[in-house]
């Protein structure tokens, strides 16, 4: 880090102390850092002050005078609160923000013209929420996607690769549409999966006879209802496109079944084996994976 | 164990050395049980003997001599592998069988009057086959369902349950018909919903850049296609049932989504949210779920 000296990371401001918020203070602790720390909840914000998620907690408008900014805040609230960032960001003070939808906050960054707002969303979380459960190797071996725009600047996006590395995770470039489009699939279709999953289990008597295939699908079924809600709505247009692709699957296994068509349900199994094992090796490289399995 | 007088287990018979029979093997193995072992492919044969999951490999014959023995084999030859195996049992000789959907099996056994005949599933398994992935604790804290017919005499059940037990899971006596519901929805659907979600995941550049949703709701949809076709095709009109269920929630959280229905989507997502929290202690209860989280 300190061999490069275009990168300035000595003092790190994070708004939203969250589950987020918070890893993001324990990942990058440091003692050559200090880590400003505010959230407009004071209960939250006294979590993340005990399990030490960061150094000092201040006002917004000192937070926004350091070097490099998170902002770790609900999906409806980005926006306003980037808007308000920049207004009260230092002379060089680079911000970015982690919510899991990109196309909204990318188009308010290139049309404030805002070269050093760097649009992002680490692809890591748990499925309860709050500093609570916030840990400094939560990013390590995630992806961490950055949508900048034509108005953000390569130095500051820069900047927010170097801390992302520093935190354990690998940064990715692409664009806002497509990352939209991209965590529809991989990330807001498997939540819609596992809540309607869950809620099909209301009718049974008990799920304890269940194995593990239950448990892991049925693992981030019960997220928080009102963040779910904002990702969910944000990303509607593509998340509803990928269901309805989806339930048309869905659809020609049912068929198979129903038809007793052995062959077609074999095909699709069989389909599903070979893409699975195609995708297994990238998994082994990912350290956090493994160690989780 | 050798309190209860009517208890024979001295000697246990494994037909079928797969993933199953291979942990059965592993989680019986004690210097006072000699545990036998067969299976028709002597790859199969070899691998579990190699792994020490038995004491002996044996012929068919001589494996049905024991007190106990377990068919561990594929759901579409389990009828004939248990009609054989009662021709060629010993006089007090207890079979059981560890196949997924149990209607089939169940109604074979009152057909033939087969006193010393239990069905059984044991609901654990991997998402990878055979006696190389078998363990000693495999059927740890899981349930291990048992539908004896009229036909079944008590004491068989009974010492099939002490070797459930002997094994850390927790055998549970319900009906065939009623079992076969219940996995339909409880493991069943889930491996199909991770099947299709696999597929869907073809059109992506790269599954690199998901979270341990993704991860999480794809784990079983590797699994053998072979012997997950026999499984959905046996219990096929079940399976059907649950899936137009799940089918028309998806589609009402599309609908949600489609409509702008923040309050419709919103509802959805809480009731899953409060149906998990009224699941997850039951979960914690269980030490090998916890373990593997």
């Amino acid at each position: 880090m300190g061999s490069d000296p275009a990168f300035k990371g000595e003092t790190i401001g994070i708004v939203g102390l969250g589950l987020i918020g918070g890893s993001v203070g324990l990942a990058l602790r440091d003692p050559g850092r200090t880590i400003l720390g505010f959230d407009a909840s004071e209960a939250s914000a006294r979590v993340a002050r005990d399990r030490l998620c960061i150094d000092r907690l201040v006002s917004f408008e000192e937070v926004l005078q350091a070097d490099v900014v998170f902002l770790a805040v609900p999906p409806d609230v980005t926006v306003d609160t980037a808007e308000r960032a920049m207004a009260a960001a230092g002379e060089s003070t680079v911000v970015t923000d982690c919510s899991s939808v990109k196309s909204e906050v990318a188009k308010w960054a290139q049309k404030g013209k805002h070269a050093r707002f760097v649009p992002g969303h680490p692809m890591a979380g748990h499925e309860k929420g709050g500093a609570t459960y916030a840990s400094s190797w939560m990013f390590r071996g995630a992806r961490w996607i950055l949508t900048p725009v034509r108005a953000t600047e390569s130095a500051s996006v820069r900047s927010v690769e170097a801390l992302v590395k520093a935190m354990g995770a690998k940064p990715v470039r692409i664009e806002a549409a497509a990352h939209d489009r991209h965590v529809a699939t991989v990330s807001h279709l498997p939540h819609v999966l596992a809540a309607v999953l869950v809620n099909l289990g209301e009718s049974l008597e008990s799920v304890d006879a269940a194995g593990g295939s239950w448990r892991d699908m049925t693992r981030v079924g019960g997220v928080d209802p009102d963040l779910w809600t904002q990702i969910m709505m944000q990303n509607r247009v593509e998340l509803a496109k990928v269901l309805r692709d989806y339930e048309g699957n869905l659809l020609e296994m049912r068929t198979a079944l129903e038809s007793d068509d052995r062959e077609g349900l074999r095909a699709i199994l069989e389909r599903a084996h070979k893409l699975k094992a195609a995708q297994a090796p990238a998994e082994v490289k990912n350290p956090l994976r493994k160690g989780k399995r």
